[in-house]
């Protein structure tokens, strides 16, 4: 590989392509469950890809891991107890325990190879990994919240891959009705919910899905993400009651700094393109 | 070329690559100023690239085209006389003429062959092309600005392709002086300025170069552009005086459809993340 190599992933569902320009290959693992590779880039620091789709970046994976954790943890009311599934690169983690009223993040991956590998080329996401606060488990999170005492939890952030492979059985109901059940009454669920511009079949789906095991109220949040298909991405909120309190002025004060949300962000996302919320209603 | 071909445009200066999988070539004409190419894809569409780069897709071009627009023409107070330079798709000149209010939009692009292609490959941008309001010229936007009668104008966009090449005289503070000139008081101008997350430095560089032409006020918003590097984009609007006086209950209120383009999306694109506000302060 010379210095002007180009790494692409061709996304099939979509028809578009994302890649980056690739200085060389770091590493390459095969777990129990994917393929994991490392690219050090021209222009985007490290690229992790698992079975070829790219993952994180250096340079703009804050954008994702942000969008994920601090919508949800400034809309629940108190969240003490979080759950991440999924999220094996733990940025995810490190934005919730930016949270001080965070007592307990679970992060439960079923590919330890995963983190391993975040540890090594990604370790700005891993610097949370030693808080008291932190568990991080290697386990099959589908069985981890089958098995969590009902109405135990606050926020569950399902931070997986697309649904396809290890990932697939997080988008149905049956996951959907574990996660309702572990949920205190003022809980809310997140997930990561794809292109809203190519893949509104999927959120609508998703939703559905979310709606049979119980979840009454949605809000779907998209956000730039150049290492992924066509570089607009979103996540769904799902909540038991009615509403979406979002805590605008606790959003305002946090003491802890943030790279692209803030409080009018937050506001921003919650208004949705006329071809997005038609496609929704 | 098979149908599982894909056609990407490696873009250098982010180090980053956008592309479409793509059924078959429609044609390709070598102008004065550039090679223009036209694709047939699978899920976008069809697709125009000038000089190998993504200019427009049947498929997401509506985010670019109402973004360009709208948002310039619902903060100007009453905007009559408008003047797109560049814009050869038609796809901007399309959107301005929704507004009844315009009495005239003129466009001057200075390659006549990507208006025909356009014509042929994407006719739903052309179809206000005979709208009576409309001057569709085919000539140097550069020397058109500059003689263009002092306080003639109301709004100019320069929807122009990146800073090399023909397009790279529309960036600087000479082009600008001649925009300031021709625009009334309350006239504003606005750029596409590509993308906020990679390219920052050209922004800050496009305001500065605005401001040395006298203009005081400046204002960046980004929308997502799946066809162009890293998915997100950005325009930016400049005028005379201070302040931006959004018509939002006009926006409200209007009487066209949008896809993208909503009051509340142009309200939270004015919300810009902390790391782009932060870079451009």
């Amino acid at each position: 590989m010379t210095a002007s190599d180009w790494l692409h992933e061709n996304f099939d569902p979509a028809g578009s392509s994302i890649g980056f320009r690739i200085k060389r290959k770091l590493d390459e693992v095969q777990s129990p469950f994917q393929k994991i590779e490392i690219y050090a880039s021209t222009d985007w620091g490290n690229v992790m890809l698992i079975d070829g789709a790219m993952m994180v970046t250096t340079r703009d994976n804050f954008l994702y891991h942000e969008m994920m954790s601090h919508p949800a943890l400034f809309t629940h009311p108190d969240p003490k107890n979080v759950v991440i599934i999924g999220g094996g690169d733990c940025g995810t983690l490190r934005e919730v325990l930016r949270h001080p009223g965070v007592a307990k993040a679970v992060q439960c991956d079923i590919d330890e190879q995963v983190t391993r590998m975040a540890e090594k080329y990604f370790p700005e996401l891993c610097e949370s990994n030693g808080d008291p606060r932190a568990e991080v488990l290697f386990d099959d999170g589908i069985a981890w919240m089958k098995n969590a005492a009902p109405g135990s939890l606050d926020v569950v952030i399902v931070d997986s891959t697309d649904p396809v492979g290890p990932a697939e059985g997080l988008f149905n109901k049956a996951f959907f009705e574990s996660c309702f059940r572990a949920l205190k009454d003022d809980g809310i669920l997140v997930q990561q919910s794809e292109s809203p511009l190519v893949l509104l079949d999927l959120i609508k789906e998703m939703r559905a899905e979310m709606g049979k095991a119980g979840f009454t109220t949605f809000q779907t949040l998209p956000f730039p993400q150049p290492c992924y298909p066509t570089g607009w991405w979103s996540c769904t909120l799902a909540r038991k009651g009615q509403g979406f309190d979002f805590r605008e002025a606790d959003a305002r004060a946090k003491d802890f700094a943030t790279k692209y949300y803030s409080a009018d962000i937050h506001k921003g996302a919650q208004s949705l393109p006329p071809f997005v919320s038609e496609a929704l209603a």
